[in-house]
């Protein structure tokens, strides 16, 4: 390939870096791959860094030396946040949602490519130091959330299944009671988690929080640290959870079946660092 | 804001673009977000529109007019495809992967972020022209790969599922006979899919196509066209599928529990244009 100019260096270097996030990428490799002199990738670094800082999309992180290289580490501001969870409100806060029981209808959500998106940012950027290996979720609304925040945090994605397979191999399971009272099974592969990683627990909603605290005593099975727990919807009654320290985007309120209400605010996401 | 300088627009373009494949953005909004004018922004463009092309990644489809608009298409190089499922080889094709009764292995693959997002980048760029407006798989190991194709495909994506949920609304549900010779139920809620839509079908894996055979019956229940079918792994017997004209990304030619090996190989994706 010929040389690349300045403003061709740079679209072809933030592709490459929003594409892999917190994968350190080698200097030394990325100026063979666009025939440039580390000198000016260096140079177009600086820029692209700017401009992320000041738009809020994440930063850069340069290592000097050798084995020098770069690493796009995905933010994200605060203040969109709660303008999505506006969004958010907005689109399930229609009453034609509620579902008898006093359930609400939210997979076209969860499916929505750019919502799921943002949604998976928002957690790559609250646990990015969190230090974790993997994203656990339990099958299957929480699958979709968990693939968005394994994307942004670069990370593998696990699937803990709701009954053993044959495609998983040998596994190790657990029976918990839900919140439906019912004795419910969890299913893991041996092979899905090595001894000692770090994970970071995913899923769509929680109430009272025993899938959770389930997939918690799951790890403990596999000699895993829990990092976090990010749930996409909380709701907020029960106060008291059966878990601690979760990182909610939005809490449910309320639904009211007789006035076809729903009331949808914040989450713990937006509380004041603890 | 200031003005941006040209280098500094063209990061911000770069990711605006890349983060919303597929969607027509607005030149007069993008203008006023980058306080530019429309005439630069065209040149920038223009800069994008030469890397994407030359680097295989896609392209950009600028609509003049007063509503003028920019779009980009992502692009995938058969080449890099062809690499791709060389890796996918290579790493399936360990004989520790086969699981009793000729199973294979494959759930840390479906999870890994990069392999995913490659395999919905192939996929979004073969039924780029499509007009498919949902993507649509089946619980539980299609929903990680039909993430990936929808988000770059831009489009929502919709699960259908092995039982009537609660949280689902009321839901058409067919019976099928499995490969297994099992009935299995799929079940999927009447509000996810919109009359006369057009969906592509995705799934991690078939053998002889009766569950996907049955997705394409689901979707006939709700009067939608199913104007493709795009599948990671299919197995080369049997060689009589249900089903005509899925694309797959490699084909599963042997797994020998013998002798512990498997054998992958490039799938439908990679024919001949038909």
């Amino acid at each position: 390939m010929s040389k690349m100019r300045r403003s061709e260096r740079i679209v072809r270097l933030t592709q490459i870096l929003l594409e892999q996030p917190h994968r350190v990428l080698s200097l030394t490799e990325m100026a063979d791959k666009l025939s440039s002199a580390k000198s000016s990738l260096s140079e177009d670094l600086a820029i692209i860094r700017e401009v992320m800082e000041s738009e809020g999309l994440g930063t850069l992180e340069t290592q000097a030396g050798a084995a020098g290289g770069v690493r796009y580490v995905p933010g994200f501001r605060k203040e969109l946040g709660l303008q999505y969870i506006q969004q958010i409100s907005e689109i399930l806060g229609s009453g034609e949602r509620i579902l008898p029981g006093g359930f609400l209808y939210m997979s076209d959500v969860l499916g929505d490519p750019i919502l799921l998106d943002t949604a998976g940012k928002m957690f790559a950027a609250r646990f990015k130091e969190s230090g974790a290996d993997y994203v656990v979720t339990v099958e299957t609304k929480g699958i979709p959330i968990a693939v968005a925040a394994a994307r942004y945090l670069s990370v593998p994605m696990v699937v803990v299944r709701r009954d053993h397979k044959v495609t998983e191999g040998s596994s190790v399971s657990i029976n918990y009671v839900s919140g439906s009272r019912r004795i419910q099974t969890m299913s893991l592969s041996r092979r899905s988690l090595p001894e000692k990683s770090k994970v970071l627990i995913v899923d769509d909603f929680m109430k009272a929080g025993g899938t959770v605290k389930a997939l918690i005593d799951l790890m403990k099975e596999f000699q895993v640290e829990v990092v976090g727990t990010g749930i996409f919807m909380s709701t907020e009654e029960p106060q008291e959870k059966m878990i601690s320290g979760y990182v909610s985007l939005a809490t449910l309120r309320e639904v009211d079946e007789q006035a076809r209400q729903v009331e949808i605010v914040p989450g713990t996401y937006f509380n004041e660092e603890e």
